[in-house]
């Protein structure tokens, strides 16, 4: 492993700190490997030492190369000075790519407090964004970050289409950010259909970091510790994984259903679908022996998927192909109830 | 393990199977046992034999006795026939506690889709409120509610002081009940400060039961399947386990902090207590050396206890305590804001 | 789940508790399930409850069946009496496999201490050997066996080629039933390539069960409770698993190598394939290009299969097919040194 | 983390790398760490990078510093060199110990394949033994020994009273280093009662490292990878573990029973204290009420120990403890059988 120290910014005592894994040799179709920014806590006023290695290490010892962004503090710290760090970081990642072995595409972050409101922010409103974020007890709503920086945006507001996959976790009786904040992060997450994965832990105060008890007081929930493989395994369902033959792609895709799609399809729910005259016609006729509008309960109907109420219905796959290449040629005017 | 299958309601279909493990002899130190009761889902249509036998087999190798509830349905389920029929079961079950060996003060539900609305409703409505309750992938929403039982109450609006500790737990990507029933849920929750987890993964469709691949087809996030061993520690933070030397207290308290006691106290939020000038002036009596109220940032401020903010300044124990017995003689309005 | 409680011998006591799960219907693909029979222990004086109930319940919530056998006793238990109950036990499983849904290719056993000895000797010497055998704690060796039942083989050395795959399990500090117990049948099927797992815990006394902590005194390693998941992910590897398409086919097989196959293959060992001069000739003859003698290390050369020497030096495929069918021409005379 | 590489023998071209964590700061509690020294495989032809890096950051990651040796191979390897390379490690770490925050007490190591065997040798043989080891899928008998390093010794021969206490892994089906090896050390350990633990998992080649999908070709049980996280947790059962408030002591003290103390004791076993006539009547006189001797099977009675036999027959402590008194009066002649 090989570790390089680099200033990002020295008026601003932005710093990298980067731990390089090798590839290629006996490491066998291992090319490249995906990498994993870490951005630790500490309200904008420290960079907390808890939220840094112990973070890194458990992502490394999974395969990612991992950096650790020391962002600007205090009076440093005035919006949009962290942010520009963090897009600092990533141009350096970048342009370092080849070098490294680092696989471009598949750069996550992880924050923490503080830190998870720069992740989160990153995640929504960066030049660069992450190709997913993991939030930890993270400062997220406006009431909230005023505390710690004020005039730094709500995450939570900035939430948008192009928002990455984003992991939320949290104890409920957090005593210093309050757990809300990771709930109005994610019901803005959903609200997007942007994919989440969500744990908020019964029992435990706020900076927990990895969850090891070599470096926290006791007095929480002992499956808190969990989110940190959680973590690892959501992250490969969402970007793929490493494997001796190379990456492997991801298990899932992004969107619940099609019902943001740049045309209409066969996964877009029946009730987005009953919108468009067009649809309901075309269903009408290539699939006259289902009535999919008559059987489909109001809020239910919301979700339903057309293919998965055909598929259940038997209606063979030829058929399905045929009404979505039928579909995909209705413009979607992006209707975004689901 | 003894079987029983009681009908509770004729007419109805109504029945309560009953799984009742041995106590005491070999079994040193086990008096009684907490209980689960399990509330299959079916939109209450049916009562799904995939959400009966199998989750209430953890609860027994756990150590529960367990109870299947098969409620009323169809043109029987007129709201609130299937919540009657849940405090019937509750009925029988406390009037046999001696019996069968149950611990009246630990007996939890879980239910699923539409029982877990049912579990829902009996957390928050019920003549005999359960100790804990655990939602999986439920429907809450009225609007949802009303597509699989209309005139069936919209279970989130009905949260109050003495709903019991929920679990909550679903899958983002739920293609028949919206996540954004969960979600609901846990919000109502949080802002009723009711002690609850939850744990939303990335994929997966509606009814995966325990998760087990012998009764799904694949294509959901593997860790789907940890909601069963988590909820069983939970209930183990939440309601106190089981040992040798007899049942063992909870690991925790339902509340965040102390702002809905009757009277006030050094567990409430300094935010709470700066509304009492009486409280005011006691602080600054009992602890002229620290100006709580001024290091304390106003969003934040709403959530950090007197306790841990005098703690965290060296206060000694003794200057706590008395703190505590003189907050304590001032009522508590319920004021409710964190 | 239905629970039938049958007398096998009612002037020795000898009863069958079985607890069977549901098939087809909602349990789509399930048409028949794997059973799990629990022989408790308690030194052939008695049958703990403590290895009853508990054990059978995770194998019911993994999706066997279960039964619960409990055997002569005390002055009935004259060897082989417990056997003769054990093969009774298989004979009534065997005779209701339709009626009861058991698939009677995937009937494992599971015994502790003196019923850890019994599950041995069903696997070693019954006349239904099961299909796989967990042995927690096993009382094994003659001498130690002799404590309990005078007159009660050693069931290490009844190990032989039929012998089904067995998991093995125990605490070094069990200061009833010394560790060496479960040692020396370990060395017995490894000494005979069963397949075998073996889990030996750091720390913990005797008749742990299933290591939760209701049921045992403190003082164990906590990873001990392990065995149970573990031992239903080893059966899945050895026998299949259960799936909504049907039940799936073992992921391994049973031999190290094919070195005790009725014919020489390429997957024998090429110190096996050494001492056959027709073999050598065959080998040479196909695969003039690699000395696979030359390169072996002696001891090393013991294990290394000719087919992973063949496929690591770049060697087609269909030269390989060729060779194995050559070799398989040739009778293994059973040599069984690896 | 910082990151050091050095030389310890240049003509051999060994190297000593160090990852060492912060302490102290906001480490609280933290002053010094444990160390895990890693000595990766390669038959003493290679160091492998596969089981360098990857094992190193688990421990990280669990609060230990981290050091991989990259010994003497090839013709730099004849016996002892491999040997001296390890000591020479130790005594850097030693000698650096207050530098880096090394707790001398608490150093292990990890060794793989012919690293296995290595580290093997260090806890039987060294000058500085290490407080623990771990083998990985170890070269260990004389005979295999000989295919890789003619010359070096049997390790499990070398197991004598001082060996530390080790946790061995491997897969049955390993296809390079028979099994035996393993069950070969593990055997030794038994006999001389020296803490183990072990873990053979039914399936898997060669070489599998830590388990992760990132670095092995498909095709070995799942539950292999719980080897790190066991081993974690059988290190901190071992020596002790880390918290906020500093060093917490082991959980477990390391022999079976104290057969092998300087004077006999009431953790004796009642068959090593039956030899012995000044123990026979110690024990009749301070405890009257129970003939000891009378009630313990022959074979049983080598592991049963006197304390847990008046435990269960409701021996009061103060007569535990004066009876413990007078027997440490008398010398063990260091009879080691059970």
């Amino acid at each position: 492993m090989r570790t390089e120290q680099i200033t990002l910014n020295g008026d601003r005592h932005v710093t990298l700190t980067a731990y390089l894994l090798g590839t290629g040799g006996e490491f066998f179709g291992i090319d490249r490997r995906p990498a994993m920014l870490v951005i630790p806590g500490g309200g904008y006023h420290f960079c907390s030492d808890r939220e840094a290695d112990p973070v890194a290490l458990p992502y490394l010892a999974a395969g990612y190369h991992a950096f650790i962004l020391r962002y600007s503090l205090n009076e440093q710290a005035a919006w949009p000075n962290p942010l520009d760090d963090y897009d600092a970081a990533m141009d350096l990642i970048l342009k370092h790519a080849d070098d490294w072995r680092v696989d471009a595409d598949r750069i996550a972050v992880v924050g923490f407090s503080a830190g998870g409101h720069l992740a989160a922010c990153a995640a929504t409103m960066a030049r660069h964004r992450p190709s997913a974020a993991i939030l930890g007890y993270p400062v997220i709503d406006g009431a909230c970050v005023n505390d710690y920086l004020p005039g730094a945006p709500d995450a939570a507001e900035a939430v948008d289409d192009r928002t990455c996959p984003c992991f939320v976790f949290a104890t409920r009786t957090d005593n210093l950010v309050p757990v809300e904040n990771s709930l109005h992060m994610v019901n803005a997450l959903c609200a997007h259909d942007i994919a989440f994965e969500s744990h908020i832990y019964g029992y435990g105060g706020h900076g927990l970091t990895t969850g090891i008890t070599a470096i926290n007081y006791p007095g929480y929930s002992a499956r808190y510790a969990n989110w940190v493989k959680d973590s690892i395994a959501w992250l490969e369902d969402v970007l793929g994984g490493l494997s001796v033959r190379g990456e492997t792609p991801p298990a899932f895709g992004p969107r619940l259903n099609g019902n943001r799609d740049e045309t209409l399809n066969i996964d877009c729910t029946i009730a987005c679908l009953k919108k468009s005259p067009e649809a309901v016609r075309a269903i009408a006729e290539l699939v006259p022996q289902k009535d999919v509008f008559k059987d489909a309960p109001s809020a239910a109907g919301h979700v339903i998927r057309l293919s998965d109420s055909l598929r259940y219905a038997g209606v063979p796959d030829e058929t399905l192909n045929a009404l979505n290449e039928r579909l995909q040629t209705i413009p979607n005017d992006r209707r975004t109830d689901k």
